[in-house]
């Protein structure tokens, strides 16, 4: 609290902001300290295969930019990224159905998570309605949070976002509506093309934005490839704004990810990015571009996603097995996540506790929810980083305590 | 505007927030739009000498990093930062007489545009009272001003900040205050030690916490050094947060800073920088760290410091050559920028039109200004990155011009 009296100094040593003040510590923040102990078989985390790192690419490329241009790439540079990566979004877009993208709608980011700030300062003000899935990323809640909006959750299925869920009263004076169409965090669905035309057609209409946010579409190893969002919104007049990455198709270590928007929205971000941290570092964007410019990602993309398949079904075979009936999950075609919903008097929270005591930990679903009941009988498991191995030794101690628990509470 | 009737949509595609709204396009950014045309002579940019860019350390370091670690320099890393190098920055903070930092008190982040993003979202609401310096760091009040502050000016005279200007009335309820003792931009001055020690007492007393960002304070190529506003605090209890960057010391196109204060900041700091970008860059950090670790800028840094000594040289002795002898100017110990006070009927933006037509540029003195009426009759030049012949050539021309000035305003 600041002093009343303009004439008298404040009594504490400093006082924080009100969103500064709101915010707690992340759940997934804490759990995520306990999983750090080797002994626990972690579910938990969202880490990409550290073994698909093409190490020795990207060593190669940082070697030839800072030889060949050196000063340049130590140098600061524009806000609005390295023009010839800007190219290459442009062209990369075609892959997902956005064939006249020009680089005065491509801003390079620090990540994915630094769009969503940005977005965040752009769009939200205290109060303003912010269209969510139910449930979504709890990092871009979290972002989006510190600009202290009112989420409104928009209705899920088995499938994901129903459509026809943005009633009127939901979209009137939304700034946006976010939405991860591919492998969603934290559900591991994908939005099919019926859905994927009826969410633009429906936005375009209500004049709602859409942040389509695809940090996982390369990691698709099941099912048919389909068209993003933003070229599907360009042809009925949606504004779609597409956030991408290259945490999942490279490395999460280097923060890297891109906008790509309407001219008069990227202008804007650019702006509010000068001011966040002046520009992405330049040596790693020029680095970058080295190293796909010349279709790396072609060669190597097949292999990450036979890892993230074989992963993926490791855990898929074990749940089978382990899981009682009364257990559902999703069947992801792609990225890192599956979601599990127990039956309705398991709380997720107290599995996660009883879980913790034999080494084994994941995300219950709780956080992930905003602007809606929470369902607390799900949780996420993450199934890439561990071995085979452990991964059936970890799902066969949940399948026990889902049963257990099932029984003490029918008892 | 949003829609008042909440069962219509939006009749825009769509609403930015009021702080997006209120963004202007800088006024530097527009300047540098012209600079870029070869011809021109900038003392406009704020951009550090390329040739002082340790090219073969820092390649070398990256390669060792990637060819020893590079599966964990790729992955995800804590938002904290990379623990050696944070332990790093508490061993380095003894030269400036900060002798107990411990780790918990470090955060790394993308660079020392990023720390003031953050301390923005801590600390400032909108309407809160923010202490600046007349004239300011730009950068600073274009991040500080998405979080929507009240600016309130601290008197400034040739030696910098005046402490007693920090009355009762200037300090109730202020968030904090955002100094740059060491060869402040714009202005180049230095705050001597009995002002340092009378800021930070005053400080104390009032409870309001120091913002110190001291980016230059390594580039000092005269006088003698002073210890910073952190180490002097700590001895009156002041709070002081310092902000270092390596951009000036290895370089900036790496975009890598970092945080001192106490851990209660610290920690909810991390909070706000996971929501913000997760982490700044693994292998940016680990690189860095390998390439200082064993004292490499003991050695690299006197060679800097020769560089910018030389620059600022050639452009004081032409100053004193062709200005008229009514304007008058700082003489920096250290960092990039010379500040100049023009005859009071002189306005800089004038001049300015008048010198890009004869291809000189430089930064008028107003835009640094807030809380304050600003002086028109200010500008800065940086002497960083033009060669000496052409500092001659650039600083004849704008003395020619302010001389015509000054005879046709007189007429």
């Amino acid at each position: 609290m600041t002093s009343s009296n303009a004439h008298s100094p404040n009594t504490q040593p400093y006082t924080f902001s009100q969103r500064a003040q709101k915010i707690t510590s992340s759940t997934i923040r804490e759990i995520l300290k306990v999983t750090e102990r080797p002994e626990i078989i972690s579910f938990a985390g969202g880490l990409p295969a550290a073994k698909g790192f093409p190490v020795d690419t990207i060593s190669a490329a940082f070697e030839r930019v800072l030889s060949r241009n050196g000063r340049t790439a130590l140098q600061y540079g524009p806000t609005e990224g390295y023009a010839p990566l800007r190219e290459w979004v442009t062209q990369d877009l075609k892959r997902v159905g956005a064939t006249d993208v020009n680089i005065n709608q491509v801003l390079i980011v620090s990540g994915s998570q630094q769009a969503l700030d940005l977005l965040g300062k752009l769009f939200i003000d205290p109060g303003s309605k912010v269209l969510v899935e139910a449930p979504s990323y709890l990092g871009a809640l979290q972002s989006f949070s510190l600009f202290e909006p009112d989420y409104v959750a928009v209705p899920t299925d088995e499938h994901g976002l129903v459509p026809e869920g943005l009633t009127d009263e939901r979209v009137a004076g939304a700034r946006f509506i976010y939405a991860l169409p591919n492998f969603q965090n934290p559900t591991g669905l994908t939005l099919n093309l019926e859905r994927r035309k009826a969410l633009v057609k429906r936005c375009a209409q209500a004049n709602v934005p859409i942040i389509e946010d695809d940090p996982y579409g390369d990691l698709r190893y099941a099912g048919e490839a389909l068209p993003g969002l933003l070229g599907l919104g360009r042809e009925v007049g949606a504004t779609v704004i597409r956030l991408g990455s290259f945490s999942k198709v490279l490395a999460p270590g280097l923060r890297l990810g891109y906008i790509v928007a309407p001219e008069a929205i990227i202008s804007k971000l650019v702006q509010i990015k000068q001011a966040t941290d002046l520009h992405t570092a330049t040596l790693t964007q020029m680095a970058v571009y080295e190293a796909i410019q010349d279709g790396f990602l072609n060669f190597h993309l097949p292999a990450v996603r036979d890892i993230y398949k074989e992963q993926c079904g490791y855990m898929l075979e074990a749940m089978q097995q382990f899981f009682p009936a009364d257990a559902h999950w999703t069947r992801p075609e792609g990225g890192m996540f599956i979601w599990v919903t127990l039956p309705e008097h398991i709380n997720a929270y107290e599995l996660l506790e009883r879980a913790i005591k034999q080494n084994v930990a994941f995300v219950p679903g709780e956080p992930f929810y905003a602007g809606a009941e929470p369902k607390r009988n799900t949780m996420r498991l993450s199934f890439v980083t561990v071995s085979e191995e452990r991964i059936r030794e970890g799902i066969e101690i949940l399948g026990r305590l889902i049963a257990e628990t099932a029984i003490s509470k029918a008892a």
